[in-house]
């Protein structure tokens, strides 16, 4: 592979910062001058801007201390914040705000989303992605698994962390009064993994949280062992013995 | 079916365009010597590859004589090649094959993407995007209008123009034995058009044509007043009165 861009290739090794390219990659701005990374994490998806505009600006925002210590030291040169999306405010002459996969999170989500636009300046970006997999099997036998075992009634409430997406037609009704331009689509990915128990692995750092956290060990265990049993009978090996995680994300840029 | 209108094809060639853009990203070729346009049409894809890779050797391959007119009158710098996908073999040594928009016209078209992957060197990329749109009102209303109208003989077989597009399993169990990796996934626009009229010349373009040519002019447009009105309930407008033309794309990406 003589001809290949080694850097360009591991970029595409990334499944899970694959999103947050996708996201990059629609936001039509040249040269902002300041560019806001909210919910930044790690500070991966911040690096990623920073690697785009290397002249702009770039602050991230998160509300977990420990996601803010990583970032930091990921990318000194960057000012990172803690904060909760629900009460931060952006300051004025922002140019992009970009929000990865964060504001699934946040409960009325969409008044808020319509606040951060309408605090943007002419031709400001608001470029938001979200997981839309409620529905998925992955998910779905979260909610199935958690009704049906010794655990039902400590997790009763976990399905609650987060609300499906509504349609785009309501992103679009939202935003558009506020925009120039709003762009929505989602992207459903293949997520090439070595069987189920990779599956469980995706989620645990995610969407098995809330289904975990209040479960002691033992019980812990034998939810796992039961929510294993049922993602192998939902996604069947290809030939070659990998499974094909489906993963649904939503995307939305709108443009002041 | 009757040569193509390019006309018509390019009055939406910026959303059109999307999706050829969102391909090409994903192609992770640095340096390619020799790219090859399948279905190339009127050459707004082929301008996309050019423009990524000025340094390689670029042609294009269509099977429509208006199309591959107005490609070389764009890209006079080009070869362009008249010739059936399913009869067309590349020369040796090609780095990438994009095909945007083509195989879904091309009958049993998961053999022929094997034999072109087959083809391919090592670290060689086919790139292949095909609307995934036949459930979608827009294209389901048209078989019902079809079926139910004094036209009904005529077009009875209209809809076996284009089979609908097996799920991303079968891409995957086809391809990976041929490929050190296989990258499948799907993207869903939202177009946001004037309304109804415009969702019927959208397809008019493509989707619509099977149903359109083999009517007289009375027919066509007996057919297209009671498609627009189907289409017309399906799609509501929106608060400023846009419609979202859903439309669901496949993209795989192979890597010898």
């Amino acid at each position: 592979m003589s001809d290949w861009s080694a850097q360009q290739y591991l970029k595409f090794e990334d499944e899970r910062s694959r999103a947050a390219r996708d996201l990059l990659a629609q936001v039509p701005y040249a040269a902002p001058r300041d560019v806001v990374d909210l919910g930044c994490g790690p500070g991966n998806s911040t690096e990623l801007l920073v690697r785009r505009w290397p002249q702009a600006r770039i602050s991230g925002v998160d509300s977990s201390d420990d996601m803010l210590r990583q970032a930091r030291e990921r990318l000194p040169q960057v000012s990172f914040a803690k904060a909760d999306l629900a009460q931060w405010s952006p300051p004025s002459g922002i140019d992009v705000l970009f929000a990865n996969a964060v504001f699934q999170w946040v409960p009325d989500h969409i008044a808020h989303l319509k606040r951060l636009a309408a605090a943007l300046d002419d031709s400001g970006v608001l470029a938001v992605q979200m997981p839309d997999n409620l529905d998925e099997p992955s998910h779905a036998l979260m909610r199935a698994t958690a009704a049906d075992g010794p655990w039902a009634a400590q997790i009763a409430r976990a399905a609650a962390a987060r609300d499906p997406l509504p349609a785009p037609e309501v992103y679009y009704d939202a935003l558009k009064p506020l925009s120039a331009r709003v762009d929505i689509w989602h992207t459903v990915y293949n997520h090439v993994l070595d069987g189920p128990a990779a599956i469980v692995e995706w989620v645990k750092g995610t969407g098995l949280r809330p289904f975990l956290d209040p479960l002691d060990e033992a019980m812990r265990a034998a939810f796992l062992a039961a929510y294993t049993e049922r993602i192998a009978e939902a996604y069947p090996p290809c030939a070659d013995g990998k499974v094909l995680l489906r993963f649904p994300r939503l995307f939305v840029v709108a443009v002041r």
